[in-house]
C-alpha cells in the first residue's frame, strides 16, 4: 500500500471532526478534496474506511489504517520540531491518551501541564469504553488505567495504587454508623456509587456485611462530583486519599481495615517518539510522587 | 395486561443491576424466581421484553414496560410513605435524572443533598447519551438539559440560564493574548474543549476570527477537570460564572462581550408523584438561587 501522507491526515481529521466539512476546516481545505482524499486512500487500501454517516464511522479495516495514521502524524511532528519547523501542520501534535476517572480528577491533569505547550491532550474517559478497546484500535495511544495485561502492540508499565478509604461526613458516620460499620448499619445506610461498574464500595460492604445486603444507593458517575455527593453527606463512599484532601470537610474513616489500593498502569503504543516519551516521563514522574508504592 | 407488581419489580431489578443475579440479590430472592417472573411477564405482554446477554439489552416493548415499572415503583413507594411504612421494599424510591455535566459538577448536587435521605438519585451524565432518548425510554423520570422541547408525555419548565465567560489563566492571557483576543492570537492560542460535541468554544471563536480558525486544543471530558486544565494554564476556555470561584486562581476575562448564556429547563414524566414533586421543587428553588434569569 502506497502512504500518502495528505490522505491519512485527511482521514484522521475527518474521524477526529466527524464530518468531512470539520477536516475540511482543520486542513484548510475543500470538502470536495477531503473526499477525493479519502476515496484515494481507499482505493490504494482496497477497503471501505469510513461509513459516510453524520459523524462518521470507522470501519474495522478503517481503524488499523487510522492508528498508522496517527502514529505517522506523531513521528511526522517529532522530526518537524526537531529540524525547529514549528509552522507545519501538526507541529503541535495531538496525543489521545485514556484516563481512568479518578486519576483525571486528580493527578493526570498536573502532570501534563508542563506539557501543554507542546503537545495537545485528547482525554478519554476510561469508563466511557473499555480502555483495552481504544489502544487496539488506535483511538488512544496511551492509557492511565487499571488493566495490567498489555494490549498487543503495547508495553505496560506499573504506576502504583491509587489508595480508597470507606469514608463519610461526621454527621452521617453519626446518623447511620453510632456503633460503627456494623452489617446492621451497613445495611441500611445510604452508599454514593461512581456507576454499575464500580465495584470498590460493595467489595468492602460485602466482606463487612455479607453478599446478601442491598443497602440505598445513589449513582453519581462524575469523579470530583463523586466525592462532592460524599462530603455533601449523600451517604459513605470509598474515597481516595489524593481526593480526600481537596473537599471542604473532614472526612471520617468508616474502617481502618477498609482501605482498597487499585493499581495503576501506563499502556502505550511500541512507538519511538520524543513527544510520547515526554508525556510517558511526565507521568511515571508525577506517579512516583502522588501515588503510592506498595 | 394484567399489572403484577413483583413481576415489574423483577424487570427493573434486573435491568439496573444488569444481571438475573444481580436483581435476586436487590430482591432477596432466587435467581430462578427472577426467571420465572419475567417470563410471567413476557407471556402477559406478548412481547419479548430483556436480551438475555451480560448485562441484558431493553427491547423497545421492553422499555415501555420498564417506564411503567418504575412509575408503579415510585408512587408505590409515596404510598408506603404516606402511611409510615418504612420497612417496604422500594421505601427509599430511586429517582434515575439525566443532569448536564456542568450543573451536575456545581448547583444540582446541593440542591438534591437534603433530600438525600427521602430518594436515591441515580445519576445520568447528560452528554453520554441524548437526554430526550433516556426520557423516551424511561431510563430516566426527569432532565436538567438545555434542550427545551418536551419529549412526548413529559413536561419542561425553563430554569434560568448558566452563563459561560471565555477566560484564562493571567499567565496564559499575557503569553498569547497580548494585545487582547484577535483573529491571530486565537488561531495559535490554545484552547480547551470538552468534547466533541462541545461547541462553545467555538461558537465565540468563530464570531471574532472567523469559521477557518483552527488552534491547537485539548480535550477534556469531566466538568470539574476541564476547569482546573484552564486553571492549570493549558489553554482558555468557556468557564461558567458557577465554577469560576471555586478555582484557586483569578482567572481573566479574555472579552466582556463574549458571555454566552445556556438555557437549561427541567424536564420530568407527567405523574403526580410527591416524591417526583420534592426533588422537582428543590431544583426549581437552586435554580432561581443560582442560575441567571435573563
Amino acid at each position: 500500500m502506497e502512504l500518502d501522507l495528505a490522505q491519512l491526515r485527511a482521514l484522521d481529521a475527518t474521524v477526529r471532526g466527524g464530518t468531512l466539512e470539520a477536516a475540511a476546516r482543520a486542513l484548510h481545505v475543500t470538502p470536495s478534496a477531503i473526499s477525493q482524499r479519502l476515496r484515494a486512500l481507499e482505493i490504494a487500501a482496497g477497503r471501505i474506511l469510513l461509513v459516510r454517516t453524520k459523524p462518521v464511522q470507522v470501519t474495522g479495516s478503517g481503524q488499523a489504517v487510522l492508528r498508522l495514521a496517527r502514529q505517522v502524524d506523531l513521528l511526522t511532528a517529532d522530526v518537524a520540531r526537531e529540524l525547529g519547523d514549528d509552522t507545519a501542520p501538526g507541529a503541535v501534535p495531538t496525543l489521545p491518551i485514556a484516563v481512568n476517572a479518578d486519576s483525571m480528577a486528580t493527578w493526570v491533569l498536573p502532570a501534563l501541564a508542563p506539557l501543554a505547550g507542546e503537545v495537545c491532550v485528547d482525554l478519554h474517559r476510561e469508563d466511557q469504553e473499555h480502555t483495552s478497546a481504544l489502544l487496539r484500535t488506535g483511538t488512544v495511544m496511551a492509557a492511565v488505567t487499571s488493566d495490567a495485561d498489555p494490549v498487543p502492540g503495547c508495553t505496560s508499565t506499573r504506576l502504583g495504587g491509587m489508595r480508597y478509604r470507606p469514608k463519610a461526613t461526621p454527621d452521617v458516620a453519626r446518623r447511620w454508623f453510632p456503633d460503627g460499620p456494623t452489617p446492621e448499619a451497613l445495611a441500611r445506610a445510604p452508599v454514593v456509587v461512581f456507576d454499575r461498574k464500580d465495584d470498590l464500595q460493595h467489595r468492602w460492604l460485602h466482606a463487612r456485611a455479607g453478599t446478601g445486603v442491598v443497602p440505598p444507593q445513589h449513582l453519581v458517575p462524575a469523579s470530583a462530583d463523586y466525592v462532592s455527593a460524599v462530603a455533601l453527606g449523600f451517604g459513605w463512599g470509598m474515597v481516595p486519599d489524593l481526593q480526600a484532601r481537596d473537599v471542604g470537610v473532614e472526612l471520617v474513616e468508616l474502617d481502618p481495615d477498609g482501605a482498597v489500593d487499585v493499581p495503576l498502569y501506563w499502556q502505550q503504543w511500541r512507538l519511538r517518539s520524543a513527544t510520547l516519551d515526554r508525556v510517558r516521563e511526565a507521568v511515571l514522574a508525577a506517579a512516583a510522587r502522588e501515588l503510592d508504592r506498595a
